[in-house]
């Protein structure tokens, strides 16, 4: 949760959550709590269930003697167990007796229970759903889809949670709606279908604490915006305080909501994410949408990999959020290769003010002020002993007038010290891009060179005036989307060679649904205002907008595995914005956006309904390429949770509908070649082209260049290999590939990427690495073939052209080629 | 405009129109504006046209030599010609020339233009009307009709005015949408099919001044909340501040909006209000609503008067306001026999604020602060040293609390002192109603008794505090509709034999359209608000929904009379509020209103649809009235403008849907005779008999009781006479007739009032009051039926009883009766 909406205050109370946590640790050293994965298939027939055997080998594990504090649990005892998602359970245990547990039968493999981070700021939306063609028809907007949203509880009494026009649940469903403090089963409706709340995690790693709201009610906000973002229905006249006035709708508006609150005020654990999104998949949900992600973990240590592994193998399709960390490189969590990973834009949309000064110039501003100020040819003041603003005293000498306050990169000190003034606005002159809402005073803020332009007529003027509008929503704004700032970039720290993220959705000011009772804006010094609709961004709003899509695909397409929804929005998403140029990257100067901040692009919901052909994949594909990476066989077993699953064909060619090549700062050229097939879900025979975008110093090659179908789902192979020479500079470069079918029914994109493997996330990667003298000439197609798939090195030993040429038949999957030849211009061509 | 919304700011500003108003008569003693009608019958064949005539009068009386000041215009001017509403011209002239003028040919009267004062406060609405059953759909929403409005003008751009789903304009309609500054014609549409505006009155009795918005348009908001009101479009989502949230529209909202622009930020002059008239008469609107009135003018001098006698003339229903000179008795305006003259009470609704206090008590209180404040869970503070709220540097010692203001009486500057304070809120204690729509800072206003529980809680309490709600919009209390205090009080000063008001409309705190650019709230000290749509309260607001409601019946029943329109809504309006007791007057500590206060009571524009039996009149009617009136013959002429009516028949019966007898403090008893004849407007055949209820100390008698009709539209007579006894202490007492058909199919409900004539408007009485000796003794028959209708004094001779038998069967129209006996015993039977 990294940016927020509400000033300092909001920033206040999430701070003391993060203090609760710190606190909460510190308090339980002695035992914490872990997450165990069990290998079921070795359960004793003695037992019922799992339960059964997982309690009996949590009580077979008491240790000796009790612990120092009579406060905390004397003996192990189990939190949960899980069998949907994964097989297992989770405990609170001391380091002995998690030992003794290593040595339990069945055990795969244990973690302690972490903490995760929310994706929230402020936001917006813009997608071209509409009731005449396309998605929203296809799936009668949803209506018998059903999205479980992991998150921090629902208000239920929200408008966008009312069930009008909803028809009856599907009887399929298995959910519940659970009773609990301010939250009786009655609040759930035709829309609202489920209600759980899971804190036995938070609740063992912090023994002595009240849990303030134990319910699935949302004290937080966050799940309240991520539901109605998803699947709200319909709700007329909502706004931020005046802004972005309109109809507000989830993206499925007749899909069901299942609130699964695993987040709460008191803490964020694993184990509560664990349990609620294994209760998720049980219950029937068809999209889990889960708007957090754990930073920093390997995959077999990362929750939500191993709960979505298991909501994969059952047909339920992950939608989660890049994170918020920033334009930095690799800083990306959720970059699991069965989920789909979503990264946020803008959305064409911009609050502003209006500044009109008595000559008839007009400039619009940014402002949110929460109020319809009147400010109209009232006097407009600039001069140097008020312009810093930064003295109340000084500001309240002048009369009632309109204050200019100079760029001194201190707007929201400025904006305090005029709010406490006698002013009756102020001009504030930034060329930064505000994204916040809360905005205390009447003012806008312009841009240095209209600033100009107001200087020259208050100092040239007669009793110069200016007037001022407010709540003013401009819609159309170009370029647009943008990749946001702060979404998270990949290539995905926990495995790389999967591009990360997939998609982007519009995640920047989204206007949805929040708690009533929260502070969300303020108005001078004392007046803080509420609003049930909010605009907030993040990765938390962008991942329920493809949640929301990915629900209505379901709905359309009730028979496409979770990898072929993935694949539809991927292959069909738009890498450009409504200027018809490439999508800028607002982290990056506005720079041309890589793959790696945006994926494949921004989704394209109309679009993803007819993809024309499926990159699809099977639970034994990811197995495949889990086998593939370094990791041992319980580390395997904890994701998979199932010895059903063999290591036989390890491969890094998951059927995936993006391409990544990976080199280091030291290495020279690469050549990485990967092997793909299609699906055709077209109405029938097709034939299509490849057509390529190279990256700029990459040359790659599409074999075969045409695929012809006869028929639908037919499968068609082909492989891809690119040829690059590192600048050595460490720039990403990109481009695409394009299966155009004949007649240009269908475009099939995938993004093509090379990026520098950069220390920040090599640290977690799990390439087999192989470097030894017997290969390393890479002059031998029969004994490189004969090494797993894996990055070789190749010696700058004789032809580069001539190692090439050797990898290209072999079965590699990358290569580093050390070279210090020129060789780049020639890549070029 | 006696009441304003918006706080010191728009009090100031209606300030400086009266200031501009006496400046103006001050800058022009030479020569000013009259008002001069003329008998067009009289005009030479020689001259083409009226235009002609008139401006070849005023070029006669030239005077000899040239005004002292050069500013001045030299000579005298024609200002208006007016053709339509009634026969004349307005021209500035000196004393010397008017004196010239009145030898002229053709001329009948004259009089100085004067100043129209607007009927605005702050207000309501609520009337049953709905699209399944009664006149919405009967009347087809008013989709022909077009309402005139004589008001500010028109904000064109207010999204009240768009014409969706509007209707091709009637061909018959012959208005224009004039040009003028920040007006173009193609800003009307087919909503608002005209907009014209008239000031050469106010230029001509400034002719120093310019005016600040030549045009159509509207720069004060009363046009553009008043044509809203009466037929504005369907707009959504629509709120003052969030309070009245939901879809505005207008009573008839198909109907045609025509603005005659006649009031101006720089005067309001009777010459441009007739003017308007006038223009709107001969553009073929149907109904002219007209927020306004000539305060203390006879109504040979007042030109709302004159110029609706010839909308009369034209079919076209005048609907006017009763003004806001609140509980006074006598201080009514537009208390014209041809129009419809309308009170303002209040709805069932009411702006709120919810406490709730930590031990849950719930209390609700008055607020309209205009945002979303949050107040949660903050501590409550109650002490005496802060109690008083008068001081910011002591409510600024105190951290982030509520606090509670003692009920000082002093709300509004403890508002001021708190909003200035650290305080997050207050509690204000009043026992008051407040109906203002200004509320600067967070809190809400709590009765004393509520008071009680408040401060026990805080007082007893451990750390107390309390949340607050704002916004909230309560719809259904009761009782309502509530006489508005400040509406006029009949008897009409004017002509008090007519019973006024007619009926009682919406007024208090409706939600219409505004101007954009006006301050219309306030946030603290100095953030100051607007608002598209605002609540404001005076019989300016009730006077369009009864304008409104008038259009409907008109689009209902084409061939109804502006009498048979007037009748219809006032023998279906209702005396019950919601509670079904009779309606409370709020300007007389809630007592039950008098129908000179309320009128014939609540419209109820679905009974009036079908009001079985309909009370018609005549222009001869009404002249019959005037004549009866102790006019002289120009000042009949000066109404009528035409010789074509007669005095043949003078009569105070006007065949009027109500009844009013008078008495003065010195008179006893008083016997007065109404006659009276109803047009059957039902389907066919009905039977009604007659159910009095006598006002208190009256005797009422019917005859005949029954009325047999055969067919539709066959007329049947009845009188009805009162015998009353003052009880001296001038209280008024009130009852009524209802005609209900056999089967309850129609009841037709007449008030009946008995009221003493007061100082304050007997000054203008025009009844002609005979005492002679030949007939005070009133016990001859056959003296008293030679006398004309005229209110006759009978001298305390002989028996009481044998005077009233006389005057029971001779042609008196009413008898003051001398006697000190105690015989009101006797009349209560």
């Amino acid at each position: 949760m990294g940016f927020t909406n509400g000033g300092h205050l909001l920033r206040l109370i999430f701070l003391s959550w993060f203090l609760l946590d710190c606190h909460a640790r510190s308090t339980s050293v002695e035992r914490s709590t872990y997450i165990v994965h069990m290998d079921k298939s070795q359960m004793p027939k003695a037992f019922a269930s799992h339960q059964h055997w997982y309690s009996s080998t949590v009580d077979s594990i008491k240790s000796a003697g009790p612990t120092k504090s009579s406060s905390h649990q004397s003996t192990p005892s189990l939190v949960y167990t899980y069998d949907n998602a994964f097989h297992g359970f989770s405990a609170v245990l001391s380091r002995d007796e998690l030992e003794t547990l290593k040595k339990s039968p069945g055990f795969v493999s244990a973690y302690s229970d972490r903490t995760v981070t929310l994706d929230t700021t402020h936001t917006f939306e813009f997608l071209s759903l509409n009731p005449v063609t396309g998605l929203w028809p296809a799936s009668d907007y949803g209506k018998d889809v059903i999205v479980g949203v992991i998150d921090t509880g629902i208000w239920p009494e929200s408008k966008s949670f009312n069930d009008y026009g909803m028809t009856e649940i599907p009887t399929r469903w298995k959910g519940k709606c659970e009773e609990g403090q301010d939250f009786n089963s009655s609040l759930c409706n035709l829309k609202l279908i489920g209600a759980r709340s899971f804190n036995k995690g938070v609740m063992a790693a912090n023994p002595n604490i009240t849990i303030s709201m134990n319910s699935p009610r949302d004290t937080a906000g966050h799940g309240t915006h991520t539901s109605s973002t998803a699947a709200g229905n319909y709700v007329e006249g909502v706004s931020q305080f005046g802004y972005a006035l309109g109809t507000a709708r989830g993206v499925a508006p007749r899909a069901r909501v299942a609130m699964y609150k695993v987040i709460w005020d008191e803490g964020r654990y694993a184990s509560d994410v664990l349990a609620g999104m294994d209760q998720a998949v049980a219950d029937g949900v068809d999209v889990i949408s889960i708007s957090m992600g754990f930073d920093d973990v390997p995959l077999y240590e990362d929750p939500i990999a191993i709960a979505s592994f298991g909501a994969m193998e059952n047909g339920v399709i992950v939608s989660s959020s890049a994170g918020n960390a920033g334009a930095f490189p690799g800083q990306l969590h959720n970059g699991i290769p069965w989920v789909l990973t979503v990264a946020a834009g803008s959305i064409d949309r911009w609050f502003a003010g209006t500044l009109t000064l008595g000559n008839g110039l007009t400039i619009t501003g940014w402002t949110m002020f929460p109020a319809r100020a009147w400010v109209i040819d009232l006097p407009i003041i600039y001069n140097k002993t008020l312009s810093a603003c930064n003295s109340t005293e000084l500001l309240s000498k002048v009369p009632y007038a309109i204050i200019i306050c100079d760029n001194t990169g201190s707007f929201y000190r400025q904006l305090t010290y005029v709010s406490t003034s006698n002013a009756a606005a102020g001009i504030f002159i930034s060329d930064d891009i505000f994204e916040f809402s809360d905005f205390s005073y009447p003012g806008v803020v312009i841009s240095q060179k209209d600033a100009l332009a107001v200087i020259n007529y208050v100092e040239s003027g007669n009793k110069p005036t200016a007037s001022m509008k407010f709540q003013q929503t401009i819609v159309g704004t170009k370029p647009a989307p943008v990749v946001a700032s702060y979404t998270s970039r990949g290539p995905a720290p926990s495995y790389p060679g999967i591009m990360k993220p997939d998609v982007m959705a519009p995640g920047s000011l989204v206007l949805a649904a929040w708690i009533p009772d929260d502070i969300t804006g303020s108005i001078g010094s004392n007046i803080r205002l509420s609003s049930d609709y909010i605009m907030i961004s993040g990765t938390s709003m962008a991942c329920p907008h493809a949640s929301g899509i990915a629900a209505l695909l379901k709905g359309a397409h009730p028979e496409w595995s979770p990898a072929a929804i993935r694949s539809a929005m991927m292959t069909t998403a738009s890498p450009a914005d409504n200027t018809l140029n490439h999508i800028r990257d607002s982290g990056l100067d506005f720079k041309n956006a890589s793959p790696l901040a945006m994926g494949a692009g921004q989704v394209d919901p109309n679009r993803a309904l007819d993809p024309g052909l499926i990159y699809d994949a099977t639970p034994q594909d990811y197995v495949n390429l889990l086998c593939y990476m370094n990791f041992t066989r319980n580390q395997i077993l904890t994701i998979t949770r199932s010895n059903s699953y063999n290591c036989s064909s390890p491969s890094p060619h998951l059927n995936y509908p993006s391409f990544i090549a990976l080199y280091t700062n030291e290495t020279g050229i690469i050549v990485q070649k990967f092997q793909r097939t299609v699906t055709n879900v077209g109405d029938g025979a097709a034939t299509y082209k490849a057509k390529v975008s190279a990256p700029v110093g990459s040359v790659v090659t599409v074999w075969p260049e045409t695929l012809t179908f006869e028929k639908k789902y037919e499968k068609q192979s082909y492989s891809l290999t690119i040829h690059y020479t590192s600048d050595k500079n460490g720039t990403e470069t990109f481009g695409s590939l394009i299966w155009i079918e004949d007649g240009d029914k269908h475009a099939v994109r995938s993004p093509i990427v090379v990026s520098e493997v950069t220390n920040v996330w090599a640290l977690v990667v799990n390439f087999p690495l192989i470097y030894n003298k017997t290969l390393s000439a890479c002059n031998s197609t029969k004994l490189l073939s004969e090494a797993p798939y894996a990055v070789l090195i190749c010696d700058d030993i004789g032809s580069f052209e001539d190692q090439i040429d050797c990898i290209f038949i072999s079965n590699t999957a990358a290569t580093i080629f050390i070279s210090d030849d020129p060789l780049i211009s020639e890549f070029k061509r």
